[in-house]
């Protein structure tokens, strides 16, 4: 398998690793998902993790960035993402800190490292690399909207944050290991630290959404599966639109349904109950349909991370049943996940 | 009727009026509507129109910007919006040549005028101003999804460039006349350039859109109607994700559906039938619902500019039988308008 995207920037594959993770002031483990998905995805790559005062944590050792550095940490990593990707006042002398101590900084919030003027002017002085991956290619066009050959899987979501990328990548690398000729396509931050390619589809000016999602999955050999990053939710109320935009940029063939069992409302908007994964099913195949009339839901992925095996292995029995399709968590493998991937790679019935 | 939103930057009432239109070298009229728009909404602020080769035309004088100079013009103003709003190196040299005859350049297109070095050094040289207006205020936050007070009505599209900015004008200016509170909020460049304020909704980035959806139409006295111009289309094959996120972010309690007939595939995606009518209704009040559960479709606006008074008359009464809706073009007025716009500002039926 190939995690590189031959459309995007060749910078992010001279990233300064390995990382040091920080989680800031974390206290809310969703928004912590880029230093978990580094942990996860990408662990031989990450000596550490440091905070201002996070109550989450990776599990991984608690270094100071003199430390990391002396153990051959290159780069601080913000490995927490807010809503609307600030980075507040308190972090910044902890981040000032770590070019101190010799580490270049990564961000991909959506405020620019640069912008802030004592990172700017302690890079300058210290002579660090301040590094925003959540930078789109400048040259996206408009979606033409035209078929592309290939074949391309998307992982949709009842919301963010509870395993659309997990799923993607384990998918890719199922794939992979039955001999399929696949990448893994990033569509945001943390994928793009672990895959050192593609496009931050959230950092998109709106117009070419769509058109970014096309050039992040370019036309390939007839066999070859693109397995897409999602983003958000189609039933978000901030973020649909990215949901929407992505979906019918990527022309999908086949779709996976992420969801987190026991989660009611949207994340960070208690107003809002989450959707039935029914709904997600249907408003994906009537939305996706207008760029691929062959779009088809291929299996439903559970995070079960809060469950034991015996409970998580019932619940896929009985979503299973209830909904017709495979149901599995990608994180426990078994023979739930193969039955998700033989029917994500079957041919599609005719007719 | 108030034209102003109070939300947005207020360089833009600083515009250097009266405008010469600018036409590019364009052939195609749907990609005119800049120019149109400030014929058809802002005639007293327009002295002619100037192009390098368009065979589209506003019916204005056409004046040479030396001409246009000698008449009061201080911009001229980029009245064309090719898709993905690039101005052409066909055009430069028109530009300076205004410059060179004392007018300031105003362009609603994505590239940057600054950004085009022949157009930046003319502007030094001769002290001219380059002036951007489809760029977002850069405060916008995430959307909450939380509900506001007023009244809101949004309009919708089959696709883009077929009526939804002249609807909404003319819903507001109808408002008005009948007492009630109301603005027009505008959502694209032309919008802008009329109304002098509002923000451009397809410049947006893309995490941000339904939360300049929400700045853009502000909380405001109860029975205060906000008329919000539409963008694009939910069945573009480019453009949806940005009418997603403004229909999310509007939470309009009523909309309209406006058509061109005769018009049967996407401007410029030839491969994309245009959806039904019916169909545009139906995935409105699905995806609206999410954020405003009180959704409602009141009336369908159709562009009728290629069809005479009696033919027009007629498509309206087969169309508002066959859909249960008040059809009409609101450029026609009339009393297929009246019946419009009673039903946009009647309370809707309980229950």
């Amino acid at each position: 398998m190939s995690m590189h995207s031959s459309s995007t920037d060749s910078r992010v594959g001279a990233l300064p690793q390995p990382y040091l993770l920080f989680l800031g002031d974390t206290t809310e483990p969703g928004y912590a998902k880029t230093a978990f998905g580094l942990r996860d995805w990408a662990a031989d790559r990450c000596v550490g993790e440091w905070s201002c005062g996070a109550t989450v944590s990776t599990g991984l050792t608690t270094l100071t960035p003199v430390e990391a550095r002396a153990r051959g940490a290159r780069g601080l990593v913000i490995g927490v993402a807010n809503a609307g990707g600030v980075i507040p006042d308190g972090w910044i002398g902890a981040l000032v800190e770590a070019m101190e101590a010799g580490l270049d900084i990564v961000s991909g919030m959506h405020m620019r490292l640069a912008d802030i003027p004592q990172l700017a002017a302690a890079a300058t002085r210290l002579r660090r690399s301040l590094i925003d991956i959540r930078t789109p290619p400048h040259d996206i066009p408009v979606a033409s909207g035209r078929k592309r050959s290939g074949k391309r899987l998307l992982t949709v979501g009842t919301d963010c944050a509870l395993g659309k990328k997990y799923t993607a990548l384990a998918l890719a690398r199922a794939f992979a290991a039955r001999g399929v000729a696949v990448d893994f396509r990033a569509s945001g931050q943390t994928g793009i630290l672990i895959a050192g390619g593609g496009i931050p589809l959230d950092a998109v000016v709106a117009d070419f959404e769509a058109g970014a999602a096309e050039l992040l999955s370019p036309a390939a050999a007839p066999l070859h599966w693109d397995v897409i990053e999602g983003q958000g939710s189609l039933f978000h109320p901030a973020y649909a639109g990215v949901s929407l935009g992505l979906l019918h940029g990527s022309q999908p063939d086949a779709f996976v349904v992420c969801h987190e069992p026991g989660r009611t409302h949207v994340l960070g908007h208690p107003d809002f109950a989450l959707p039935d994964i029914e709904e997600v099913i249907d408003l994906t195949l009537r939305l996706g349909r207008r760029t691929n009339p062959a779009i088809r839901c291929v299996g439903v992925s559970l995070n079960t991370a809060r469950l034991d095996a015996d409970a998580a292995q019932q619940l896929f029995s009985r979503e299973s049943r209830r909904l017709g399709l495979p149901v599995a968590d990608p994180m426990r493998g078994g023979e739930a996940f193969d039955r998700l991937v033989a029917a994500a790679l079957e041919e599609p019935a005719r007719g």
